[in-house]
């Protein structure tokens, strides 16, 4: 399955995909660390959030997905959604002709190369704390680190209102870092594609909660990490030298995504298709 | 369709159900007002929330959540939940050989009530404002009433982690109201039934934002209200001496649903029976 200098799949975008607007975070890492290569990005927007569905509903809602990006040409699928990944990842492995990267095996591989004492917490949505991902990914890299996982249901909401400065989200912060320095952890993992938004103010409680030496390790930066690994041992990156392109797709409301989307991406996201699935 | 002394429905329990917790204020409105009554509640959990889902999905859910307490035998249906109100009210209505309320109709009467200025605002879930429910339910009752609708979607995971007091509540709460009070609004609907447990904390900040004079009016409240007067005006309130008794039960996770209960409903459940729908 290497590539070749001139495989033509090197000329093909990296596909993501998400519920709605967190994979932006992933997008942003991938552009900084491959910043050669095009993304296609799909927002699920009409069917977002995810994280109450049934996992039968998430499979089904996940394979139109990742089917509409790969009838549109990619080389490569990443799942920038903790739900999907926890949930759906083995399925469209099984079902699609083309490397799928989730966030949660990046996001745990990076947790236990930092962690020093072998105590991990995860922050995540309640559906992905209650899944156990990341403990069952956790324990498959390491049998003696133990995970302590706590829900931040307020997160995505002060991400989504834009409430990211100031009392309410340190506060917010603290008191989820402060359930997790209970257990004595020396690192937090970014469970959830929204919360590195709020990644300063994390990192800013750790260290005071935590000590200096904790470590806050962003599920999207480790997943865009490991893409970049896995396109130069495969051979599959992109050769030419231009600078890649983003192309944005929704399945509902444009417009309003595009007004957060920033947010998220750090750059203005430019024009947002809308498609049906 | 009045009963009369004799009338058998009056010893039957009051129908009420929610996607999960929230109508459990509808209920200790109920308790408070209509102490004699019998409340036989459902929360949907395995389902919850409702207010993501397709309109096509509430109708579903709320006529199996219907049909289980109808089948039970109830004189009368209370919809807890706003979202249901605003999506699947005229349906149940037209289905059900019983009477149904809903909470956006006494909450807005109470508000076109409560309003001098004819200025009302609303918070609510965002797909609760999204509908235009209040809006239509207060064009009904009064043309000249404006109405301000902003979601605030801190509210309910504030409620659901218990951080009722203290600054995140204060702040959050004071951004919200803060929207409404530059359309000079002079009374703040509580349009999602979690929010009554954030009351105390929402009268005072719009007691400074907006002016002594201001009002909050609680749907839960309201709703228990038209509930006592339409129970008296039909003659089917419980003749009973003895207190009446609630029975609780939920789709899913009795127990968790058990530890949380007693915030909305301001006292302990006791025992939470679990249900197949």
């Amino acid at each position: 399955m290497s590539g070749t200098p001139s495989d033509p799949r090197r000329g093909l975008p990296i596909g993501v995909f998400d519920s709605g607007l967190g994979g932006l975070t992933v997008v942003r890492q991938i552009r900084r660390l491959c910043p050669e290569e095009d993304v296609l990005y799909l927002g699920d927007t009409a069917r977002v959030p995810y994280g109450t569905r049934s996992p039968q509903t998430i499979l089904r809602y996940s394979r139109t997905c990742a089917r509409a990006l790969v009838s549109r040409g990619i080389k490569l699928l990443v799942v920038a959604c903790n739900t999907v990944s926890a949930v759906a990842l083995d399925m469209l492995r099984a079902e699609l002709d083309l490397p799928v990267l989730g966030v949660i095996e990046p996001g745990a591989g990076a947790a236990v190369a930092a962690t020093r004492r072998h105590r991990v917490g995860v922050l995540a949505t309640a559906g992905t704390i209650a899944s156990g991902a990341y403990e069952r990914a956790i324990a498959a890299r390491s049998s003696r680190t133990e995970v302590f996982g706590r829900a931040a249901p307020l997160l995505v909401p002060l991400v989504e209102e834009g409430w990211l400065d100031g009392d309410v989200p340190r506060l917010a912060v603290e008191r989820y870092v402060g359930a997790l320095a209970e257990h004595d952890v020396d690192v937090v993992v970014l469970g959830c594609t929204h919360y590195p938004v709020l990644r300063g103010t994390i990192e800013e409680v750790a260290a005071r909660a935590l000590g200096a030496h904790a470590r806050v390790v962003d599920s999207a930066e480790a997943t865009a990490e490991e893409l970049q690994a896995f396109l130069a041992a495969r051979g599959l990156g992109a050769t030419g030298v231009r600078a890649g392109e983003l192309r944005t797709m929704v399945t509902d409301r444009p417009l309003s995504f595009a007004n957060v989307a920033g947010r998220f991406l750090g750059h203005d996201v430019g024009p947002v298709e809308q498609i049906d699935l």
